[in-house]
C-alpha cells in the first residue's frame, strides 16, 4: 500500500494514498516514541509518574499566573479580538514583545522585528521553510529537539548534526560545526537553555558561536523557548546580544515561562541590527509564509501586552524555585543509581540527560527496552534518548511536582536494582 | 537579489536570501490585493466602507453569542486546558464536533473522523499536503478561494481549474471536471455555500458532483466554512451526505457561523462510511502532518463542546436575518448601477460576484484600476475579481452593517456615474 516512489493509485480505483515520505517523518518525533513507551503501562498498575513530557502545566505547583488568565478573559470579553489578525500579528502584541525582548539586549528591537506564531512550534515551521533553497542544509545539535529534523525533512532542508559535548557541560563542538558547513549551509540551531540537556550556555561560548557562524556566513536560529528558566550559576544570555556579529533569528513562546503550552503563542524575532535579513530579503520569505499559514488566536495576541507587562516577579520566582528544587532532587537521586551516569547537573529548562550503562543491566537491550520495561513494571515514563539523538541515554523531565518526582525516581532506582547484573 | 533558481548566496557573504518561488506564491493571495486597493484611501477622505473583506466581526450587529464567550472564559478559568493537546485535537471537542456534524448526515461520524485545526485555513494546509504525491494535480473552482492555489503551489500540487457557470447559478461545469481529470488527479474542491459567488448548491447538483468524482476515482474536498449561512430557497446540504458514493473531506470552522474568525478553530472531517480514506491510508498522512504542525489553542478546544451544544437558535437566526437583509440591499442597489451586472442573487455566504462592463466606463482599464480609483475617490473597498480568478469582475461583501452597506453602494453608484462613458 506504500507509495512514496512516484507511482500513483493506492486502494483499487482511488487516486490517493499513503505518502511514505511523510511516514518516515512521523518516525522522527518525540510523541510516537512516548506513546509507545506509555502503551506498556498496565491498566491496574501503580499510579503513573510522567517523567518524559515537556509540559508541567497539569501540576498545581506549575499553574500559570492569574495575571495571564485575567488578560485572556478581558480580551475575550472586550469582543475587540474576534477578527482576523494581520498575518504578522497585531501591532500592540508585536510592540509589547519588542519591548520585552529588548530589555535584555544592547539595542532596541522594533515591532517589525517580531512575527507572531502559533507557539515556538510554528516559528520553527515557518523559519525552516523560509530558509529553504535548492540543495540547502542546516546544522542541528545532537542531542536536540527532533521537531527540527522532522520539519527539515518535510521542507527539503538537509539536516547535518554537530555534537553537544557532555564533558564540556554540553557545549557545542564548534570545530564540528566548521567541518560540517559548506556554501549551502544556511543556518545553525542553538537551543539555550537546552532541551534535552538542561544546560545553559555562557556568554563566552555564545560569543564563540556568533564568531563561528559569522565566519561561515550562516544565520543563527536561537531557540529560547526556555528563556529565563535558569537556576544554576550561568545566567540566561539571549543570543540576540550578538546580533551585530551575526544575524540571529530568535524563536520563543509563552509556553514554558508562563507554563501555558496549550495557548499556542510564540514568535520569531529578527535580532539583526545591521539589517542583513532585510537586505537579503529572507524576511520577505517569512511574511509570505505567514500569509499562507494559520495564525495564533487574535484574542490571545490581544492579551499579550498585559501578560508581558503585568506578570509579577513572584510568579517567575516560584517557578524557578520549584525547578531548582526538583533539579536538585533529580540530581541527588540519580547519583544513587548505579547503572546511570549524569555528566552535568541541570541548570536550566526542565530536562536532564543521563547515560545508561547497559553492561550493568542483565536483561535490557537498549534505551527503548529500558523505558518500555520501566513503564510496564513501575508505571514510570521516561523518554528513550534515541528519540532526541542519543541512543542508550535517557531524557528525564524534572518539571514535576516534587513528591511525584521523588516517587518516580525511587521506582526507577528499584527497577535498576532489580535488573542489575548479578555477576557484577 | 532574487534567487529561486538554485544558485546560493544572496547579499555578499551570507548564505540565505529571498526565495522567488515563495514570492510568486504571495502574489496569489487576497490580502496583498486588498492591501494594494486600500493603500489608495486618502487619509483625510470619507469614512472608509469595507466591502472587500470576509470578516464582519467588527460590526456590532455581527457580535458573537455570549454563550461562546462564556465557554472560553470558563475553559481558561478552569486551568484544565493550559496543557498541550493531542495533535488530532482533544477527545471531548472531537466528540462534540462528530455529533454536531452528524446531525445533518444519514450516518454517524466518530470522533476519529474529526481532526482539529487552526481554522479552516490550517485544515486546507494539512489536507493539500496530505494529498501530495509526485505529479499529482487537484481540481479547483474558478472563481474560487485563492488560498487553495497558494497552498497547492507551496506543496507542489498542480492546480487545474474548472469553471463555475454564472448562467447556471454558479454550478460546477462537470463536463470540464471530467475533461481536466486524469489518473494523477487526487481531488476536487467544492466550496458551498460559495465564496466568492454567494451561491448554494442543490442536493441534485451535489449528487452529480459525487457521481462525477466517483467515476474519476478522486476525493471531494468540501469547503463548508460557510455552512448554514444560507438565506435563499436552497437549503444547506452537506457534501458528506454523499459519503457512501464518494469519500469526502469536509473542512470547516467556527469562524463564519459564530463570527469569530480570530479564534482559529477549524476541522477536517472524514465523511467516509465505506472506509476508503483509512484503507488508502491517506488518513495516516493527515495524522503525520498534524504531528509536525501547530495546534489550535487547547482551551478553545476545551470550549467547543459547550459552544456547539449551547448556542441558541436565536443567535443563528439573527445572523441569517441580517445577511438576508444585506444581501437584498446589495442586490437591489447593484441593479441600479448601469456598468455592473449581477448574474445571480446571493443565497448564502457573505459575497456576491458582479461583472464590470468596462465599455460603459470612460477611464477605467480593468478591475484593479476600478477598485483603486473607487478607494481613492470614495473610500470604498471592493475586491478586484482577478484576485479570485475572474478578471474584470468584482467581489462585493455584504456582511456589513446595513447602513454602511447602503452608504458604500451609494458611493459606488456615484463613482460609476461619474466615470460613465459620455459618448454612450
Ligand atoms: C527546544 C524546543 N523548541 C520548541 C518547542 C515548542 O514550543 P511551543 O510549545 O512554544 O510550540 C519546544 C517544546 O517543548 C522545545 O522543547
Ligand atoms: C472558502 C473559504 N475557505 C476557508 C476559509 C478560511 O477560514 P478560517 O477563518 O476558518 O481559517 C475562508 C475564509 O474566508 C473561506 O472563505
Amino acid at each position: 500500500m506504500e507509495n512514496g516512489g512516484g507511482k500513483p493509485v493506492a486502494a483499487g480505483r482511488w487516486h490517493f494514498g499513503v505518502n511514505s515520505a511523510l511516514t518516515k517523518i512521523s518516525d522522527i518525533s518525540i510523541r510516537p516514541v512516548l506513546n509507545m513507551v506509555m502503551a506498556n503501562i498496565p491498566e491496574d498498575g501503580l499510579r503513573p509518574v510522567p517523567l518524559g513530557h515537556g509540559d508541567p502545566s497539569v501540576f498545581p505547583c506549575f499553574r500559570t499566573t492569574s495575571v495571564a488568565e485575567d488578560a485572556i478573559v478581558d480580551a475575550v470579553r472586550s469582543a475587540k479580538f474576534n477578527c482576523y489578525a494581520s498575518t504578522v500579528g497585531i501591532l500592540p502584541a508585536r510592540r509589547a514583545l519588542a519591548e520585552y525582548l529588548s530589555r535584555d539586549l544592547p539595542y532596541k528591537l522594533s515591532p517589525d522585528d517580531i512575527f507572531l506564531t502559533g507557539g515556538c512550534t510554528q516559528a520553527i515551521e515557518i523559519l525552516l521553510s523560509a530558509l529553504v533553497r535548492p540543495g540547502a542544509n542546516i546544522l542541528l545539535p545532537r542531542p536536540g529537539f527532533p521537531f527540527y529534523e522532522a520539519r527539515a525533512a518535510f521542507c527539503g532542508l538537509e539536516a547535518r548534526h554537530f555534537d553537544l559535548v557532555p564533558e564540556k557541560g554540553w557545549e557545542i563542538d564548534l570545530e564540528a560545526v566548521k567541518a560540517l558547513a559548506d556554501e549551502n549551509t544556511v543556518a545553525m540551531v542553538v537551543i539555550n537553555p537546552g532541551n534535552p540537556c538542561g544546560n545553559v550556555f555562557t556568554y563566552q561560548h555564545l560569543a564563540e558561536v556568533a564568531e563561528t557562524a559569522k565566519g561561515l556566513g550562516i544565520a543563527v536560529i536561537a531557540d529560547e523557548v526556555y528563556d529565563h528558566l535558569v537556576f544554576g550559576s550561568n545566567p540566561f544570555v539571549p543570543m540576540g546580544i550578538f546580533g551585530t556579529t551575526v544575524p540571529v533569528f530568535t524563536v520563543g513562546s509563552i509556553s514554558k515561562r508562563w507554563v501555558v503550552p496549550g495557548w499556542r503563542l510564540g514568535w520569531i524575532a529578527t535580532n539583526d541590527p545591521t539589517g542583513v535579513f532585510r537586505e537579503t530579503k529572507v524576511v520577505d520569505n517569512i511574511t509570505t509564509l505567514l500569509n499562507i499559514t494559520t495564525d495564533p488566536a487574535t484574542f490571545i495576541q490581544g492579551a499579550i501586552p498585559h501578560i508581558l507587562q503585568n506578570t509579577k516577579d513572584d510568579f517567575f520566582k516560584k517557578t524557578i524555585d520549584t525547578l531548582k528544587k526538583t533539579a536538585d532532587i533529580c540530581w541527588d537521586k540519580l547519583k544513587e543509581i548505579d547503572c546511570v551516569t549524569c555528566p552535568h547537573k541541570p541548570e536550566g529548562s526542565m530536562f536532564v540527560m543521563v547515560k545508561l550503562d547497559l553492561s550493568q543491566l542483565e536483561d535490557i537491550n537498549d534505551d527503548i527496552d529500558f523505558c518500555s520495561k520501566l513503564a510496564k513494571e513501575e508505571s514510570v515514563v521516561i523518554l528513550p534518548g534515541g528519540a532526541v539523538g542519543l541512543k542508550n541515554w535517557l531524557r528525564v523531565t524534572f518539571a514535576v511536582d516534587p513528591s511525584s518526582l521523588e516517587e518516580g525516581l525511587d521506582r526507577l532506582k528499584s527497577f535498576c536494582q532489580r535488573h542489575a547484573n548479578k555477576i557484577k
